[in-house]
Parts: structure tokens; C-alpha cells; sequence
């Protein structure tokens, strides 16, 4: 007792709340102190001890969310989207008066996916060839997914930065379409076939080798982990923290990881 | 002495013919009768007593030499391609005057690649989704590969026979080119990526399950397997032959396999 | 009305079970006559109107089952496991009282697990070596998977047929456990790894090339397509059947495709 | 010039300093200065004016060749083995008495090893699994190579640092060798397969997701990149630098990264 984290959910009715609400009631170092919805008060969580918000509404309603719980000293762990440069400097002003608290933005809480673009960035400088494939359900609505089309920014990026010359190509005819869509010079192939769920594939290839670091995501229970990772941490990093990547790695280069941009979303 | 096969290459000195010297020299049931190139004279080979000829040459000189091994009862093992409906009718003439010889005509000898398409064609009925990713070295001219297209063709061909609805597909954001070439319904991503050499997949998905054929040749020695099982067995097998998987299948189902064309290429 | 398959689940609240009624229930040509368990009177089946029982219950109570079924006439389509040959004779005696009837047994419904093994056995002759990797959550009690185990003995089998010698392997200075299990000369190796489900590759090589035939099954749904192709087929097609495959291939092959045993289990 | 990098080569008759031969003359910011074999004076070295000399010789040559490298202030670059911490120290002494003078010695050149290596140790801590399955042709007489155990090894000591308790695995009957070799706690599976080169992959999971590393090594020449990487850092790092991963990441970092040991080998 006293040791346990106590942890609410904000939104513990959707999708992904009511997997936070199962994942903290297994966690051995945790315990849910509430699990409001957006018709409950807040004072919910005030009334039981809470040390750790997780927020998994919605644009609208995150704002006034994160207002109360910095006022309150509880620190928030939020995998809500809809961050503009403007929000983030309201709630930098509401955590500037409550110096204590800390907030993590995390735009996407899959461990894989986060670890992936990292791989992808660190690796991209020293290979001549970059292409990504990504492949999921067939009922995902937009192609290639954010997280590819990301990955490919973030890849584009450091070999821009190594100074290398653009990829290797000498196709002269191709049927339209085959070699995939153009992310700032990456190529990006989006596969969609029933029984997939949520996977990527950054391949890397140079004179007689290839790295391939790939990705797969089988369910929605994936991003957990990485939720329960920000509430472990939050409560000793006061202040704004987007991206989970500066929890996962310490020291000098998480600052460069931060390249995840808010926006990037869980897609 | 007696019991191996004798065996000429035509096209000695080119890229495939080289290695299907050296592929004829390694097998222990064959002998290298003869090796000619351009400018040598036919009449080496009848002079060595060839029983096989592999010919490994041009659209422009092929035609030529089969018509001489046919009339010397000299059987054929084809690789060339450029093959019409009218030049294969002129080869079935000289065959029809020479009863007991054998021509195999090739467009592929991989054996993992006729494989590869013939297991596709059978498992497509049985899938909602199916799609082909090709990876070839960034020299390639083509995209997608001739066998990737002629996979899919294979697989539409398929789905239409088995009555099956399009692909489910909801995409309605995508960036150009994200989902690849649609070869008859089918979708096919060409990746070009240093370090690689010829590999396809074919995916196909259905209702929590994937089926995932591979195929990766890492160099021209790959089609030399397929080349020495062509001469064991041409002897056997009188009249004209198209296609690789009519040797690698038996009874009534080759004729089905046959769909592979001749002018699909070594691509 | 009259054209939709009457279908009665037996072990409906079963896990295997429960998935089928929502199948059955799902499907546009079917509708649920019946769904009885352990407890209820198998007369709900002939009171119905069924035309085809899926029996996914248990060893024990399968027999008397499908002594009912058939005696009234009821096809089978069961993927109840404990089959030896004094049951199936008795089978056979019931089905030759009952020239119409048909059954069906499937020790694997899954119709990507059922096209691995059979195009493992076809393409095995074709290569120098084979091996299979299994993958699987870590929950799992068995290593190899009984389905790797018997793909590896179709394979292994296959390579007799065809005189292959003993596979290539050089390894003189080996950890324990290094080269996997030994199933009849053909290396098996099993990953165990959380977030898995039930993955299977069999891999071939030869001289400059490989072949890779991998199945993925998310989870116990990937099972339903095969029931409930055997379903459809199983009126048109009386008498004792074992193995899905003949379901899924036509003429003359099929016999040779039954090579599947009915001990192999889902596993 | 003036500008371009002189190179020498130690051993170029050998398989590996062939290839260093071609590599460098390929290059358009070095030039060859000398390329000698076991009977050639080093004397060719100073002659030519060689900035940095490339030693892949033997454990017998190389100590007495660094010597002489160093005394004349030309940085070294090292793939030859055989080095003791006796060894070392004596390099160390030559190097102290040559401020300006670098040695780079990396037991493993290719690029893409390495980074497989340095991104296993950073996921490890983030997964509940890992296992290690490394794939090569069948003349290959260790199992499993050199770099799959180093690799097994960092990840196991990732896990201690971490904290994570003994791999998941319910297993409770197996076959002998089906869960692979055990290296510190992680299973390691060894594939051989006609057709492979060398290839290896580090797969990683938790609830709902895995993250694979991959490998694909095609040929020797997947070595030079990192030879060459390695020419053109030397002349700014005087001193003793071993493995290249510290060529390939700046930064605090680059020295946890060095856990990867002189004696893991390029196997």
C-alpha cells in the first residue's frame, strides 16, 4: 500500500480506454483509482488519490482534461490527438504553474512501431537503397499508413543530413503504380490483404547486404505496454514530453528521436 | 560409357550458357559433347554424337539450330526466347518428321519460380485478398519483373474461374502509386533495393489467416538445376514441350500448368 | 427458403463450436438448424430439418454422434479429433447402410495450414535442402507443433520417394539444440515468443535459390472457412472423406494429398 | 590529388583483401599506394606514401605489420583476428608513442551486422521475448555462427540490466533441439540451406506486437562498405579504436556499443 501507482482513465468507455482500464488492473505496481467517461465529473479522480491521468478521449475534450489534472498536481500520460503549436503552449503555461507535474503527449504507444523509426532513422544514412512496405487490413482507408509515411520522412531525413545522392533506379518502364508512392524520394509500397493487421517492413540495402526491420502489430492490446511504460515514468519527469521515444531511450539523443511528431497519430 | 548423356550448349560464351558449360562439366550422368558459339559450325555436334543440344543463344539464331538437331534426332532444351504462334508451328512441322525427338522449350528454368507461380495459381481460389511484392537490384529496367506480372495474371486468372468478387480494398486517401500496379485486379509493389539479387512474394489473406509463398534466386546458377532436369528428361518425352512445370509435375494436372506462356520470360 | 444448407452445431458453446454458429449464422447459403451441447437431445437435429452436422464436441461423444447423423441420414462435417482405424471402420459400416450420406473428417480446417503441407510435399523433391521453422505464442505446450511435425514428415517422405540423398550439412562443432529437431532427417526448429499465434515456414534450398512457404493464423477464425467449404461440398460427395484437401483439389491427386493423417490434430 | 586517401592493402591476395583491392580503386575519394602479400617488404608502404593501411592478413602477420604501420604513422584498419587483451596492449604501447596515429580494429566490417547487433541490445529491454534464428548454406561447420551467439549475448545482457525476469516458454514436451541452443537464456535456431549465404534474424515480442530484426548478407563484398567507412574515419581518431560500431554512432552512446568484443568474428 502507498507503493502502487494509483491510475485513472479518462475516456475508460472506448476503444482503447476500456484496454488501459484492463491493462492497470493487471499491472502489479498499479491500481485504477478511477475510469470516468465523458458524462462522469472529475473530481473523481481528485476525491481518490490520483497520481497518474492516462487520457484516451478526444480533441475536444482532452484540453480541459489535462487543465484540471495539472491544477491538481496529477500527471497525465495522454495518447489523445488534435495537437497544434497552439494547445501545446497553453498546457506548457498550465504546467509552468504547477512545477511538479509532468505530461507525456504520445502519439503513438506501440514500443515496436516507436522502436522502428528509431532503427529506420539510425540506419538510413549508411545504405545506398531505402524502400517501405507496409501492409494491413483491408479496411484501413487511407494508403500508405501514417506511420509509414512517417517512417519514410524520418528515413528521407537522415540521408539528406549524410548528404546521400538520391536512391538507385534504373527503371525505364513500369506499369503505373508499381514501384510505389514518393515520400520525399522513399518509395512506399502499401499491400492491404484480409487476415493482415498492422504491419511495416523498412528495408535497407547497400552492395551485398540488406537489414530489414520489421513490425507487426497484432492488436490493439499492443499500445499497453507503452501506456503503462508513461505512467511508470511521468511522475519523475515534470514539464512537456511528446513522444514516448524520450522514455524508451535515455540521455543525449533522445532530443533527436523527439523527429516523432505529435501529429504522426497511432495509424 | 554410354550411359551419359552427351550434351552440346549453344550460346557457350554467353552469360547463361557459360554457366550451363561448367553446370553439364559438374553433373555426374552428363558428358559436354560440344560447346559452340556464333560462329562455329552446327556440325560439331553430330560429329561428338550429341544426344542433347541446349540452346542458349538468340530469337535470331534459335530457330536455325533446332531446326538442325531436330533433323539430326538431336533433342532440344530451349532457353532462347522470341517464340510466336508461327514460329513454334514451324518447330512442331520438323517435329512431326522426326518422331522420336524431343524439344523443351523454356521461359523459365527456375525451378523455385515455376514453382512458385504454379502454387499461386492453385492456392488463389481459396483467399479473399491476393498480392504480389517483387524485389529486384536497382539495374532492373522493368517494373514490375515479367514473372511477377505473369504471377498475377496467373492468380486473377484463377479468382475469376473460381467466381471470386473483386478484392476488398477501402482505400479512399491514398498517395499515387501507394497500392501498387493493379495487373488484372491484382495488385504487384516492385521494390529496387541494393544488395538484392530476384525474390517475389505472393500474399495471399483471408479471415485470420495468411499464405505467404517466397521466392528468392540469388544468382543465374539458379536456373542451371532446372536446365540439367530439362536434358534428363527431354529424351522421354518426344514432340514439343513449352514450359518447365510439365516436367516438374506428373499426370493429368500439367496440362493445367501449362498456362505458364513462353513469353514470360527469364525476367 | 428450400436452397440455403440446414446446419446443426454439435459442442456449439464449445470454443470451436461458438465460432462456428457465428460462421453458420454469417453465412449468405447457410442457415442454423440446431446448435446442442452436451446436454441436449440430438432429435433437435432431425426435428429441424438439418441437412448438415458440424460436430466439434469431443472423442468421446463423436461416435455416437455420428451414428445418429447418419442413420438419419445427416451429413458430417467433423473436426472432433481421436480417430483410430477400428472407429473409422465402424464409420464406414454406418456410411455403407446410408449410401448417401457423406462425412467428412478434418483433423485441420485450416485451409492455409492444409495448402502449406501439401505444396511442402509437392516442391520437397525439387530441392537439396529443407527445413521448418514454427512459431507460436509461449503458452504453447508442445514443441514442434504436431502440424510442423507432420509437414516435416510429408516432407521427408516426399524426398524418399523421390531418392534424394541425406541433406547437406557441414556442422562439425554444434551447441545443444543448435540444428533443431530431428523429424526423419528434416531439421525442425520452434520460436516460442510472446505475441505470436500459430505461424508455420518451411523452407527449401538449392544451388542459388530458396523457396519459402509461409502460413500465419491470427487466431481460431481462420479455421471457419474451411468448415465451412466442407459444409458446401460435403452433400455432393458420399461416403467417408479424410482430410480437407480432397475438398480443396480436384481429380486424380487428391488421393496422394490425403497423405494428411487424421491424428495430425489442429495443433 | 593530394586529396584522396592513399591505401595499402595487407594481404591482397587473399579472398577478403582482393575484394579491399577492388574496393578501394572503385572509390573516388581513395587511391591504391600498394597492395602486398605475405612476401612483399612493408617497405612499399612509406615508399608510396600511404595514409592508412588495410590489414587483412593472419594472427602471425599482423601484430608485426601494425608495428611498422604505426611507427611510420599510418593509421590502421583491421578485420584480421586473433586478438588477446596481451595483444592489445602491446598495439596500445606502439600507438602511445605515435599521438597522431589511429588503429581501427573490427571484428566484424559489415554494416549491417553491426547495427543489427546495436539495435537487438537496445530493444531487448522493452520485450517480454527474444529469440535469435541465423540461417546459412550447409558448408558452414559452426551452429550457430559467432555473430548469432554475440548477438544472443548482448540481448540476454540487456535483459539482466534490465531487470527482466527468464524468458515465457510453457513448454513441457518437446522433441530434443526443437527450442533451439540456449545462449544466456535466449534460444538460438541454426537454419542450412543450399542457396543461403548468411542471414540472420532477432525476433522480439510482447502482448500484440513483434519486432524483427533481419540481416541478409549476399557476399563478401557486404564487407567492404564498412572497410571503407572505416578509411576514411581512421585518419581523424588517433588511438586505439575497436569495433566499428564506433565509427558508425557519435556521441555518449558509442561506448555502451562497444560491448560488442574483438573475438565475435565476421562467422
Amino acid at each position: 500500500m502507498g507503493e502502487r501507482i494509483r491510475v485513472a482513465v479518462l475516456g475508460a468507455q472506448g476503444r482503447m480506454g476500456s484496454e488501459a482500464v484492463r491493462a492497470v488492473e493487471a499491472a502489479d505496481d498499479m491500481e485504477l483509482s478511477a475510469a470516468v467517461d465523458r458524462d462522469d465529473s472529475l473530481d473523481a479522480l481528485t476525491e481518490a488519490g490520483t497520481d497518474v491521468a492516462v487520457d484516451l478521449t478526444h480533441p475536444e475534450a482532452v484540453l480541459g482534461n489535462l487543465e484540471f489534472c495539472v491544477r491538481n498536481g496529477i500527471h497525465g500520460v495522454v495518447g489523445t490527438t488534435g495537437w497544434t503549436a497552439e494547445r501545446l503552449d497553453r498546457l506548457r503555461g498550465w504546467l509552468a504553474g504547477s512545477p511538479g507535474t509532468g505530461v507525456l503527449i504520445a502519439p503513438n504507444f506501440g514500443i515496436g512501431a516507436v522502436l522502428t523509426m528509431r532503427f529506420a532513422r539510425e540506419a538510413a544514412r549508411f545504405f545506398e537503397s531505402a524502400e517501405v512496405v507496409e501492409l494491413h487490413h483491408p479496411n484501413k482507408a487511407d494508403a500508405p499508413s501514417g506511420t509509414a509515411v512517417r517512417t519514410a520522412q524520418l528515413v528521407a531525413e537522415a540521408r539528406r543530413e549524410a548528404g546521400l545522392p538520391p536512391q538507385p533506379d534504373a527503371t525505364s518502364t513500369a506499369l503505373d503504380g508499381a514501384r510505389g508512392a514518393d515520400v520525399d524520394g522513399v518509395p512506399v509500397h502499401a499491400v492491404r490483404l484480409r487476415g493482415l493487421v498492422a504491419h511495416q517492413e523498412v528495408l535497407f540495402g547497400d552492395e551485398g547486404e540488406t537489414l530489414t526491420i520489421r513490425h507487426d502489430s497484432m492488436n490493439r492490446g499492443s499500445f499497453m505496454p507503452g501506456v503503462l511504460l508513461g505512467v511508470r515514468r511521468i511522475g519523475a519527469t515534470p514539464g512537456l514530453t511528446v513522444g514516448l521515444e524520450h522514455f524508451l531511450f535515455d540521455g543525449s539523443d533522445a532530443a533527436g528521436a523527439g523527429a516523432v511528431a505529435p501529429e504522426a497519430g497511432n495509424g
